[in-house]
């Protein structure tokens, strides 16, 4: 997944992507709040556009109690910069608020990416207050961008990290495979980008699957999905009901089993269905319940399914289930191989919304990068100021700490590295023995895409081996340890002497 | 906003609402989820496809506390089912996936909805259980379409509703352009579309603007914004911003007035451009502050202000508002005039999702439709059965009750009526002297868009319209007074013979 800069391929896949038809003919160039407009054209009419500057795009604290974020949505914000532009009609709407003059509305009409990108892959794991996405280019048009970018990388960022809580607490561990969770919440996202691209980022997360197709057909996730009530509902019985579906599907039979009554009619109509699938030469692949006590219900399916021979009949469940319910199942040690999870993922119910925010870092005065900062009364909202880099620190395989560092400072080679806490300095340590890895990478170089887009399964297992490289205290889901993030002696200095200069 | 079978205007409007941005080019054959076209499979397999049915599109309960629910999402609905049609690549697709035979995919290549559609109108206030869509149709096509269906009912009114939410609290009440409120979230939405659709859904429940220049645009929803903190740190002093700004929008100059001291630093800085502004005949229209306690800050700006001579000079806030905050810096003599609102309003944060479902309710069996029934565990999730319409009784010029009823029962003409708790049966009252409404206006006949679309304008009237119909008591954000609906007798009888039916 590294870069690769200057090479054919690489400028191929971004075309190859903008042609999905969940990108193709978006036009976002309005996709932005009024302000960055208004901003743009006070930088064109001061004459300033073209001043250069550096922004971060950075969280200030994990959603959902988490110890970590996943990382997504790059993918998205990459074809949102290749394919950024405002159309005839778009230009005349414009002109039609009566806010910009002609000169400035050419400059639109001409308008594409010319910066620089540089971000943590997706599915890389990240930390409070470290650049997921550093910009550098002309402010006219790193302003345009905050909305849209923040919008694709908060979204996707907030869904892969609650699918990774809820996959975690299904597995029981991080064993790939094991009681799978599905995405199933269509119908529940906010509206269908949230649905697609949620999907996308569900299965970034750890999700086996999803039900919706057009996530399925975009991002090559595989699909997954059985039947309704309404299809139980619309037979004269069950039995019959079910005796259609095997029938459609001999091959991949899956039966809904709480329409009337699981264990009175369901589970033996299902075994009954079994029992004749057998004599065709299939075998019936799972029953799913969807309403119920899930724990007593699972095991007393699954005594009745092996009392009658099926015990590859896999049980799925499903039920407005978020990670809380499927941990407290699992350790009542429920019959469940399988998982589908709506509501609470699709949405991330308890916290729908990660806070990234886009600060200007730095501004370019006679040549070169002067750092800015924003001050704020409170402490933990003042910026890191200046161009960065993020360093992971690897100690015996196992992340230990990240820095975060000026750009210009050199990348620690071996020798011992002395972190202390950027609020509290007198946690301090030292490590030695340690690999490092510098997270940031090219993604766009002066306009031009230079990033080799990984797929979808690579993204996927980076994410889950990123996962292994987690203390496991990191992982906990409530309470988790504060995984260290420090700042360079430079870069704290640095930022100590622009407060004390903003505070007059 | 009634229909208007058959006109040649009608069917112009939603040719030009799908021809709108947002609407165009949109793919949505597959924005489904995968057991919908398995089940239409086996409906197809068994020879069962084109058997006619109806589904009730409903919610059980409201979202966030609220006593009821502003219905939005029909217009998006209305141009999925004119559009919804299968492309080559999504008919490969499928047939790659190795469920389908070409029989089936045939079907597909040319599937258009022929079903009929009633609805409440968007803007329209409903209730738990209360049908907001009807459909009629093949079951082969009303099963494909549920999923979407849901998504963008279930997002839009959820927004809406949580829209009106907010502007009663910051309007202390529900007096139009007191106290606006723009919607401001883009870049913490659920993605595109949720930004868009969202900013809709937000304006229709009453709020006065929004960010978000692409829903404004696709909308023609009034657009709102100024400058970011950027903006202010992109100059050596923030006086020198405030001049640029009022330099390139002098009639309409908005000063962000927190980047630095709002009263040490913004308010002073804010002055000395408003005396500049007037030397060139311009007001100074706002401040915004965006941190700090709202409340003193908000009223030491004030008097400020007016110590200056800028009574007129509006006080705008943001950050992190939602109903409670606002309702609480009202309570406290808060002297804002205006509110940008974010996070909590774009993904409804308290409650991310509402709980929509789509239930068959009725099947044709031998040229009648029979009714249907889904019981359940759980008494409150059993569902109504047969072909219903939904009435509302006002008296005194006020929603009294609302009564659903089997459609072929006549709607009463002015002789009492008596209504009955359907789970709490001795609760009984008579009502005379009412005006009654039915609810459910015809979308599609036949497949015929038959609806006159309205403006975005008129639904919101008719959403501000109907609030002013609601007893206080059901507006009360907290605990609000459950607003009556009940089953005619004759639909509650039907309900009790099938359940007791169902019970083996």
């Amino acid at each position: 997944m590294g870069a690769d800069i200057g090479a054919k391929r690489e400028r191929t896949r971004i075309e190859a992507a903008a042609t999905l038809p969940v990108y193709r003919n978006r036009r976002e160039g309005l996709l932005t709040d009024l302000y960055q407009l208004t901003m743009m054209y006070g930088y064109y009419k001061s004459g300033r556009m073209n001043k250069r500057v550096i922004f971060d795009l950075f969280y200030r604290s994990n959603p959902c109690d988490n110890g970590y974020v996943i990382s997504a949505g790059l993918e998205q914000a990459a074809v949102y910069l290749h394919t950024l532009r405002f159309y005839p009609d778009e230009i005349t709407y414009l002109r039609g608020t009566g806010l910009f003059d002609d000169g400035f509305l050419r400059h639109l009409e001409d308008f594409r990416f010319t910066g620089t990108m540089h971000a943590i892959p997706e599915g890389g794991i990240v930390f409070p207050n470290e650049p997921l996405v550093r910009m550098e280019g002309r402010i006219f048009e790193l302003q345009l961008i905050e909305s849209a970018l923040l919008c694709f990388i908060n979204h996707q960022s907030l869904i892969a990290t609650k699918a990774a809580r809820i996959v975690q607490a299904a597995r029981g561990g991080l064993v790939e495979d094991m009681h799978p969770t599905s995405e199933f919440g269509l119908r529940r996202a906010q509206n269908a980008d949230a649905a697609i691209f949620g999907a996308r980022a569900a299965y970034i997360g750890g999700c086996a699957s999803t039900s919706n197709v057009a996530a399925a057909y975009n991002f090559q996730i595989p699909v997954a999905g059985t039947q309704a009530h309404s299809w139980i509902q619309s037979f004269d019985s069950e039995l019959e009901a079910f005796r259609a579906y095997a029938e459609a599907f001999p091959a991949r039979t899956v039966l809904l089993v709480d329409t009337y009554d699981v264990l009175r009619s369901g589970i033996p109509n299902a075994i009954t269905v079994g029992r004749e699938l057998r004599l065709r030469g299939h075998d019936l692949l799972s029953v799913r319940i969807d309403s119920g006590d899930l724990s007593y219900l699972s095991k007393e399916a699954r005594k009745r399914l092996d009392a009658a021979g099926f015990h590859a009949t896999k049980i799925i469940v499903s039920d407005d289930l978020d990670e809380d319910t499927i941990r407290d199942l699992m350790l009542q040690g429920a019959a469940i191989d399988g998982w589908g999870v709506g509501t609470a993922l699709i949405t991330a119910k308890d916290c729908p919304a990660l806070g990234g925010v886009y600060k200007l870092a730095a501004e370019e005065e006679g040549g070169q990068f002067v750092p800015r900062i924003k001050v704020s009364e409170n402490p933990l909202k003042v910026t890191n100021p200046g161009k960065k880099k993020v360093l992971r620190f690897y100690v015996d395989g196992m992340a230990n700490a990240d820095l975060i560092m000026l750009d210009e400072e050199p990348t620690p080679q071996g020798e011992p590295v002395h972190l202390f806490d950027p609020v509290h300095t007198y946690k301090k340590k030292t490590i030695a023995d340690y690999a490092v890895r510098e997270l940031l990478q090219p993604i766009f170089v002066d306009g031009e895409f230079v990033y080799d887009l990984p797929t979808i399964e690579e993204i996927r297992s980076f994410a889950r081996a990123e996962l292994q490289t987690l203390p496991r205290e990191t992982l906990r889901p409530k309470n988790p340890h504060v995984y260290h993030v420090d700042l360079s002696l430079r870069l704290w200095e640095l930022k100590q002497a622009l407060v004390a200069r903003m505070r007059l």
